[in-house]
């Protein structure tokens, strides 16, 4: 796979945008979504996405000149409107906007009704995690996860990310509610493998890991089994009650067409209350270092510590690496991708 | 099992920890907390955990007239210091200040360390729900649970819980981050059943169902796997870190000196933004009904409208059912614990 320097993949996802009609600014903040996603080795929600999102600027289930608009202030915790503009745009916003409400407050909390997939989750974790803040973000997304008792799809698999700041490195989680996505799905079916643990029932309703099965009965596996179907559940109602719009089983259940989505985003600002970190990253936000510092590394090194043999590692800890790598050599592209993107 | 009267069962709680030196006002909300686990079904963190409870009492872990203390008010996010009271007083005071900073605030944050055991979590989910509030809370544990690639437990399982207030009852989420308690392992074992899913490893390292093999080898199986080992992760990191108290891996690892616990309340006031919920209960709070109402109700329907023949349970559905019949035929308490209470 050709690797790609940052700047030139950044500038040609920025150019086909400009292309499409969108503004300097916001072509550049869009691809920079884009391409620092598979810069980060998360490939699956970065550029190898683009054309997906393309083709929904082209039908119209994005709205390029769209942008969030506040529905109702309820002091830290407010209600926007994403208008069907382009989802990371939309989710960039909304937890910028939870952690002004955060730096003032203590807590900001933005739940926001009808707008589009914000690609990778995580991004909004690094974001509020390099501002110096504990994030928790959740979107829903069109029903892909049957409910645990059940065999249609009804539920979505609901990203949810959490992320603490911390010197050296954040930890940021970023899970989908299903055991596998229907992307590692298909990457274990494409290499001839099963899974390592179950991951869905076949069409006779049997657990399996076989991959082929849960591509042709759409029963994915919660994680957790029921445990994961019903945090799915609750995690849509909180954000399609504060948001006022669309809980997944109202989603088109269509990749081309999965719009109107609901999300929230919390902020906390430990420095308010005496844990501040300090964060150290290009930006140069100002945060108060303090004494709540130390105990994140120590869980690290308490995790690391009981398996010396072999690495322990923690959520986030993969993705610094890997950033630094395709920031030196460049970032790992589809060739028949890098080729299409060119031309367009 | 004889099944005791409500009232008469909450009497004989109260009066045992007045003996114990509680105060009248909190020995009853002590005892009530108790005596509503089990009317409510939830067997494992009620009366049958009463003699622990006492026990901790009795061992200096758990601090009777200690009341919850203000560290530093952040706005609408406090850290509290639960200086080693009765952990589900601490807990009730914690989300009740939550949920005041939310009418506030909108939202409402309150981080509590060096508090004792909660009981059963869900209890402050349904508090935050009465009042007709969205309630996020989590505890840390001892160390019960091997992060993913590790032998050894560093994390714990902390409990998780998510509430959505509802008029005719309310979502109610309340896990732990294991896919069985060790309570529910024991449960199999005494009835000479296998797990119906993977629950852990055994002594070898690999995945099991038998019970026995997981209690031997106390490596329960974090849900989910490698995702569940990462969300207990960053549930105990947010709570230490706001809290200021200990990590999950500090805490000793024995169950009755399992003390010094870190916790998170989280209350969301739907009313602030036009999607309050009218509750009707006992105590009669004060909601906004409004717009938001209908949407979770429309989801409950369409989860359980997938599966007609087999009904597709909500969490928190089963508990009224359960608690209306033991109101109504008296509760369920092992004779021999009915026994030994009387007589304390």
């Amino acid at each position: 796979m050709p690797r790609i320097l940052y700047p030139e993949l950044l500038q040609t996802l920025s150019r086909i945008l400009e292309g499409k009609g969108f503004t300097g600014p916001r072509a550049r903040e869009c691809a920079r979504l884009f391409a620092e996603t598979t810069r980060d080795g998360v490939y699956s929600h970065g550029v190898n996405r683009f054309p997906r999102f393309l083709a929904m600027i082209d039908n119209g289930t994005v709205d390029i000149r769209a942008q969030p608009e506040l529905v109702t202030a309820g002091t830290a915790l407010e209600r926007w409107n994403g208008r069907h503009g382009p989802g990371n745009l939309n989710a960039l916003a909304s937890m910028d906007r939870a952690i002004k409400l955060a730096r003032q407050y203590g807590v900001g909390c933005v739940a926001l009704a009808h707008t589009n997939h914000w690609m990778r989750g995580g991004t909004y974790g690094w974001q509020a995690a390099d501002a110096g803040m504990i994030g928790l973000c959740w979107t829903n997304t069109m029903p892909n996860l049957p409910a645990w008792g059940a065999a249609t799809a009804v539920l979505g698999n609901n990203p949810m990310i959490i992320a603490v700041p911390r010197q050296g490195g954040h930890l940021v989680l970023d899970m989908a509610m299903s055991q596998f996505s229907y992307g590692a799905l298909a990457g274990y079916r494409e290499r001839g493998e099963m899974l390592p643990v179950d991951g869905g029932f076949d069409s006779s309703g049997k657990l399996t890991r076989d991959p082929r099965a849960i591509e042709e009965s759409h029963r994915a596996l919660p994680i957790g089994y029921w445990k994961g179907s019903g945090l799915s559940l609750l995690l849509d109602a909180v954000a399609a009650t504060l948001s006022g719009g669309l809980a997944a089983f109202e989603i088109p259940q269509d990749p081309l067409h999965e719009g109107d989505l609901s999300q929230i985003f919390l902020a906390l600002d430990p420095s308010k209350i005496g844990a501040g970190v300090k964060v150290e990253h290009q930006a140069g936000v100002e945060v108060v270092a303090s004494a709540g510092v130390g105990i994140v590394n120590r869980m690290i090194d308490a995790i690391q510590q009981t398996e010396p043999e072999r690495k322990v590692r923690y959520p986030g800890e993969k993705i610094l690496k890997t950033r630094a790598e395709n920031m030196e050599q460049g970032v790992p592209v589809d060739d028949v991708l890098w080729n299409e993107l060119q031309h367009l």
